[in-house]
């Protein structure tokens, strides 16, 4: 097995654990051969959903412990209490070069406090940030911070668009992707100082050539740019008031197909268009969050996800992977470091 | 006309004026027989367009003025420069008693700086807010700041709940609101220190049995309140996002029914259903912001709506007017004024 990419999982993270994290990982399993896991949490729950698993069984390395982190536990709290739990077991995996990348569904703020105690973050970057896939009119973007930072200053968001970059460039394959900060208008005399700042900065960056300067809340779902920098309480919220929108439209939609009976009978010669449809909105389609700016592989799935949409974190984690994300952004932030030091006086002339 | 209902339009605000000013006006008059209008702007140009709206031109009165304020003017040069202005004129009318409310679709900046100035604030409001409608899945929900103030204290958004307290009762008929305020998660200890101190506020005021804590950006369009409160910038990027939102999907569902033959006569058959869901999530239909506490009403409608967006802001200044927004809000706002005084000794007891 030596050829094959290992995945760490904590099998009790999540509303669904363990029963959704085996059962995704038996389609990401199938969608990439060429991984192999390593299972933590409670052996005997484990082996008896191995038993109707049996391919997954034969790539899997099951590692027993009884420790849980809550889904409600304060990170602090979690950090000191919860060193033997399945969350902390698997992120330590990869701290330990066992495993390229940890996959969990459970309490974020104690994976993101543990990742960065065993992952630690990446020289140049002061606190790492939580990403994610955004579907837009063009395709895909990326967004980041989506939670991990509520007050974030110039050098984080400078910071995280460098992130952003790579991750860009590496998993989404752009070439020069483009860089946007959410602001809520686009002159420079709008929005807080830290985003005219960084705007400022950026500008006198190496990533000046990708820098549109400041994008709206109607440009994320536009594809207006590639990659969307923001702090991580305006990224939250954005992200799950653009996945409140698509719910309710879906709602609408479903509605209007079931107001009449001629409207119902639309719906039957219809149905493979809207099927492609709700499979476009999907939101088990972006699950997946990164945490960027740490010295491994760390993904975050929703806590109330399916089979499904775990398979598709793992997807993530495998991409991640299997592009050398974390070489590439090593040598971007070494490159990078030297331009951010002598951004004052660039700022100045 | 004595007992018609007067509304002053800044007949030369937004991008296609005055052309969709007139039209929307237009369609508003049949819609509110009761309304008449005072138009405000360069009089050949509102002449040219009456003459092809003859009804129009019966309830309206046409005040000239060649001043216009331009779209990317600073409010403060706006304020010393514009007095004459279209906009400034509208406005005053107001303040004068001329007029039950202004509508206008320009400089949104500029309109909340003079609107401030002639209109004044209302006793115990410190900042005026732009309020808006918002769809969810339980029908309307009211949602400020979109934008007037980009940082808010605790102060400011306790006042922002009190005003959208009485507007989603007179305006959308509730009869005990619900409250929330917009944060990135539902545990007391998240989130900015002002949104902790405002709920905190809210607890220990008349408000707190209508006051249901913390909500997150999906809340939003799941309508789990009634009335959402946040600050300007995070609302103006959330209210925009979701914008974002339909359009995506919109397209992806127009995509969906063109991708195949079999696609597109299934849209043959889908069409009145397709039309009803397009229908509701037309953003036309939630056009008019609200400026909320200000001594008068004010309307602003998105700069780039047409003719049936226009009228629609039209109608939503129709609506506050005939509910008496304005005396109901010093009424309650009279009321509360002890309540935030005593708020400290509440919150230590």
């Amino acid at each position: 097995m030596s050829d094959r990419l290992t995945i760490a999982l904590d099998v009790m993270g999540g509303d669904r654990a363990p029963d959704i994290v085996l059962k995704g990982a038996n389609i990401a399993r199938e969608r990439f051969p060429q991984t192999q896991f390593l299972l933590f949490g409670i052996e005997p729950q484990i082996n008896r959903l191995l038993d109707r698993l049996p391919r997954l069984r034969k790539v899997a390395t099951v590692h027993h412990t009884d420790d849980v982190v809550s889904n409600d536990a304060k990170p602090s709290v979690a950090l000191r209490t919860n060193r033997r739990s399945s969350m902390a077991l698997a992120i330590g995996a990869v701290a330990e070069g066992q495993a390229a990348a940890v996959v969990s569904a459970g309490n974020t703020g104690a994976l993101m406090a543990m990742a960065k105690l065993a992952l630690r973050t990446l020289p140049g970057i002061d606190r790492p940030a939580i990403a994610s896939f955004f579907p837009t009119i063009k395709g895909e973007s990326v967004m980041l911070d989506l939670g991990a930072n509520v007050e974030c200053g110039a050098d984080n968001l400078v910071q995280f668009a460098i992130m952003g970059d790579v991750f860009a460039r590496t998993v989404l394959g752009r070439v020069n992707p483009t860089i946007g900060l959410l602001n809520i208008g686009a002159e420079d005399l709008k929005g807080h100082e830290e985003l005219r700042e960084a705007a400022q900065a950026l500008r006198a960056s190496q990533l000046a050539p990708q820098f549109r300067g400041f994008i709206e809340g109607n440009d994320i779902a536009a594809g207006t740019v590639d990659v969307v920098v923001t702090d991580g309480f305006t990224g939250n919220i954005a992200v799950k008031t653009a996945e409140g929108m698509a719910r309710l439209l879906t709602s609408f939609l479903r509605e209007s197909f079931s107001h009449s009976t001629l409207a119902r009978l639309g719906y039957v010669f219809a149905r493979p268009a809207i099927a492609k449809f709700r499979s476009r909105v999907d939101p088990r389609r972006y699950n997946g969050a990164i945490f960027l700016g740490l010295n491994g592989i760390a993904v975050k799935s929703h806590g109330s996800t399916d089979a499904l949409g775990f398979a598709n974190a793992i997807g993530v984690a495998v991409d991640m992977s299997v592009h050398g994300f974390i070489a590439k952004i090593k040598a971007e932030l070494g490159a990078f470091h030297i331009d951010l030091q002598a951004k004052p006086e660039a700022a100045v002339g």
